[in-house]
C-alpha cells in the first residue's frame, strides 16, 4: 500500500440550515477543502460521500452523483458510503484505499447530512433505521433507549454515576466555546444536564447529541502530491470493524467489541503506544458513548471511564485532550458528516491552525461509531510517517 | 495496483421472496459465492454491500453490518455502497480497489435488494429517489417517464421504431429460458410487448424491468490466491463515471455521457478492441437503455442501436451476445444486486459453466447504470491478464 496524506479540509457551520439543501452544504464543504489543499478542483479524481439516510430524510438517494455534479466535479467517479453514523469515516476509508491502491493521486471524502427538514419524530425514525429493524425499531426502541440500556448497565456494573455522564457533556460544551462551526458553542453545567428533560432513563436531553445539518470534506492525496505541501498530515491507519446490529446479540452491554477491535488494530499495526496520541476525537452521540470509547480504545481501564472524565483527563488541559472542539454534543451531529468532521478538527490541530489550538500535538486518533456499535472506524493521523 | 481476480460467485433466485428478508437473501448469496471460491468463509477479510434503498424499502439502513453479522463474517469491515441502480457495481469496484491496494487478499462484494414488501407505488417512489428530488421526483416524474422521454427523443432523432424497442425485451426473454435464477424465464413476442399496458408513452409494461427481490455475490481475491484456482477470472478493469442526476441538465437526451466515458476508459486502458469482447451484460432497466448501452459503449454507431438489435446482433448467436441469461428484463432487477449479478453471469460464461453457455468466450464486459445515467460503471473480466 502506498502512503496517503490529507492535503485539505473544510466544513460548513453545523446547525439548522433551513435555507440550504444537500447540494449547497456539500458544495461549501468541498470548496473549502479544495481551496485549503491549494489545488484546483479539476485535480480531484474521485469522490466518496458519507451519508446515512438522505433517502429517508430528503427522499434523495444517489447523493454521490448529485453532489459530484453540484460541486462541478462530474464526470469523476462518485460513490456514497453508508454505515449509519460511521458513514463519514467509511467514505474517508474508501478514499484512503483508493489512493493507497495507486488508482488515484487526489480523492475527496465528503460527509453530508440534511436532517432538520423533518419533524423530530420522523428524524428519530430515520435514525432508528441504523438499528435492527426486525428486532429493535419494529418494537419501538429508539437510539436514546438503546444507549440508555447500555448506560444503565455500565452504572450498575461499575458504579458510574449520573454526574460523571453529565460531565461528558459539560466538558464537550466547554471545548466548543470559540468554535465558529459549532451548533451550540456555549457552556453548560452538571445541574443543567440533570435538570434537562429525561429522554430515556438515565439519559437526559443534554446527554444527547442534537439533530444537525452540515457537511465536512477532506482531500486525500498520494505521497507525491503530499510532498509539495507545507504541512502534510499523514493518514497513518484506517481500521474498520463490524459487530451485531442488535444489542441483544452482543456478549456484553458494557463494551463495544468493534471499537476494541479497531483500537487494537491501530496500535498493533503502527506500533505506537497510547501515550504517543496527543488528542482524540470520539463519538459522543450520547454521553455514555464517550466513556465506552475511552475504555474500549484503552485510554483508561474498563469501568474507569466515568472517573477518568470526572478527573478532567479529557479536558484540553488533561492527559488525553478529547473532542477538543466540542464533540458531537456541542458541535452537532449531521450523522454522515461527523466522521469527516472529526478528521477536519484533528488535521487543524496537527497543523497548529485550530481555533482551540493544543500545544504541538503530533498524533491524533478519531473514532467514528455506527448505530450502537455495529460499525466502528478508527483513523490515525500524524505529522510524520511511521 | 495489484492484479485482482474473481474466485467465486453465487446468487439467489431472483423473484418475489415474501418469506425471506435481506439477511436471508444476502446469506444465501454469500454462502454460494464462498463455497464456489472453495474458501472457508473465515478467509473473507472485508465485505462491500451494494444496496440502493433499504432505508425506504425496508426501514433498514446500516445493512452492511447487518449482513456481515447475518452471514457470520463479523467483525470484518463491512461497508454499504450506493449509487442507485449501479450500487452493485460500485460495491464490486470498492472490493477491487481494496484488494488492488494490497490491504486485503479476499474481499466479498455483495448486492442485495428486497423490494416486494411494499405497494408498487411506494416502490416506484423509492426508486425515484435515484432521480433529482428538487427537479424531477418532486414534480411527479417517474423513471418510466424519464426513460420514455429519452426513448421518444431517440425515435424522433434516429427513426428507432417501437418494434425495435420491443425486440430488446423479446431477445432478453429468449435468453432467460433455461436460467434457473430468472424471475421470468419464458419467451414473449413483439405483439405481447406492444399490447401490454402502456406505462409512459412509448414504453409499455414489457419494456420495463420488474420489481424483484434478490442477492448476488462475488468473491474478489489477490493474484496470490487466484493462482491457486483452476479457472481464475481476472478483473481487468473497473471504470466509473458520473453525470448530472437531472435529465434536463444534460447536453443530449440521446446518449449517456457517463456510459461513453467508462466505455472509452476501459478500451483505452486495456488496449483491447471491441471485437475482442465476446459477451456483454448491459443495463436494460427499460428497453431503450440497452440501445443506449450498445451505442454509447461503441458496439454499434450512434442511432443504429435499434437496427442492431432488430438484426439479432445481440442474440447469443449474434456478433456480440448481450445479456445472455435474460438481462434485467427477464432475470429481474433487485436494484442493488444487479451490478453483481451481471458479473456472476459473465464469470460463469468465461469459466464455461453457464446454464446458457457460449462457445469459448474469453472477455466479457458489464455495464451497470444508476438512475437515468448519472452513474455508470463498466467492469471488464477476462481469462488472462493483459
Amino acid at each position: 500500500m502506498k502512503n496517503v496524506a490529507i492535503a485539505g479540509v473544510g466544513q460548513t457551520k453545523f446547525g439548522e440550515h433551513w435555507d440550504q439543501s444537500i447540494r449547497q452544504l456539500a458544495g461549501e464543504a468541498v470548496k473549502h477543502a479544495v481551496a485549503d489543499a491549494n489545488l484546483e478542483s479539476a485535480r480531484v479524481q474521485a469522490l466518496y460521500v458519507g451519508n446515512m439516510s438522505a433517502g429517508l430524510l430528503a427522499e434523495q438517494e444517489h447523493v454521490a452523483a448529485l453532489v459530484a455534479d453540484a460541486v462541478g466535479l462530474a464526470p469523476i467517479p462518485s460513490t456514497r458510503c453508508e454505515a449509519a453514523c460511521a458513514s463519514g469515516a467509511t467514505a474517508l476509508r474508501q478514499a484512503y484505499l483508493a489512493v493507497a491502491s495507486g488508482a488515484y493521486d487526489v480523492v475527496a471524502a465528503l460527509g453530508v447530512e440534511k436532517m432538520t427538514d423533518l419533524r423530530t419524530q420522523d428524524v428519530n425514525a430515520a435514525l432508528m433505521a441504523a438499528g435492527d429493524h426486525e428486532w429493535e425499531s419494529s418494537i419501538g426502541l429508539t437510539f436514546a433507549g438503546i444507549y440508555a440500556l447500555m448506560a444503565r448497565a455500565h452504572m450498575h456494573r461499575f458504579g458510574t454515576t449520573r454526574e460523571q455522564l453529565a460531565m461528558v457533556s459539560v466538558i464537550n460544551h466547554e471545548h466548543a466555546v470559540g468554535n465558529p462551526y459549532a451548533q451550540f458553542p456555549f457552556t453548560t453545567t452538571i445541574q443543567d444536564v440533570l435538570s434537562s428533560p429525561l429522554v430515556a432513563d438515565p439519559l437526559h436531553v443534554l446527554d444527547c447529541s442534537p439533530i444537525t445539518d452540515g457537511a465536512a470534506c477532506a482531500v486525500i492525496v498520494s505521497e507525491r502530491i503530499a510532498r509539495q505541501l507545507p504541512t502534510p498530515v499523514w493518514l497513518l491507519a484506517s481500521e474498520q470493524a463490524s459487530d451485531t446490529v442488535a444489542l441483544h446479540d452482543r456478549a456484553s452491554l458494557v463494551e463495544m467489541a468493534a471499537t476494541k477491535a479497531v483500537g487494537s488494530a491501530v496500535f498493533e499495526k503502527t506500533h505506537l503506544k497510547h501515550d504517543a496520541i496527543d488528542l482524540l476525537e470520539v463519538h459522543d452521540c450520547f454521553s455514555i458513548n464517550e466513556i465506552f470509547a475511552l475504555e474500549d480504545l484503552g485510554f483508561c481501564q474498563k469501568g474507569g471511564g466515568g472517573m477518568f472524565v470526572e478527573a478532567g483527563e479529557v479536558r484540553r488541559t488533561g492527559t488525553i485532550p478529547t473532542n477538543t472542539m466540542g464533540g458531537l454534543k456541542a458541535i452537532g451531529h449531521p450523522v454522515g458528516a461527523t466522521g469527516i468532521r472529526q478528521v477536519v478538527d484533528i488535521t487543524k490541530q496537527l497543523r497548529g491552525t485550530s481555533h482551540n489550538q493544543l500545544k504541538n500535538p503530533h498524533y491524533g486518533l478519531a473514532l467514528n461509531v455506527g448505530g450502537s456499535g455495529a460499525t466502528a472506524v478508527a483513523t490515525l493521523l500524524g505529522l510524520d510517517q511511521l
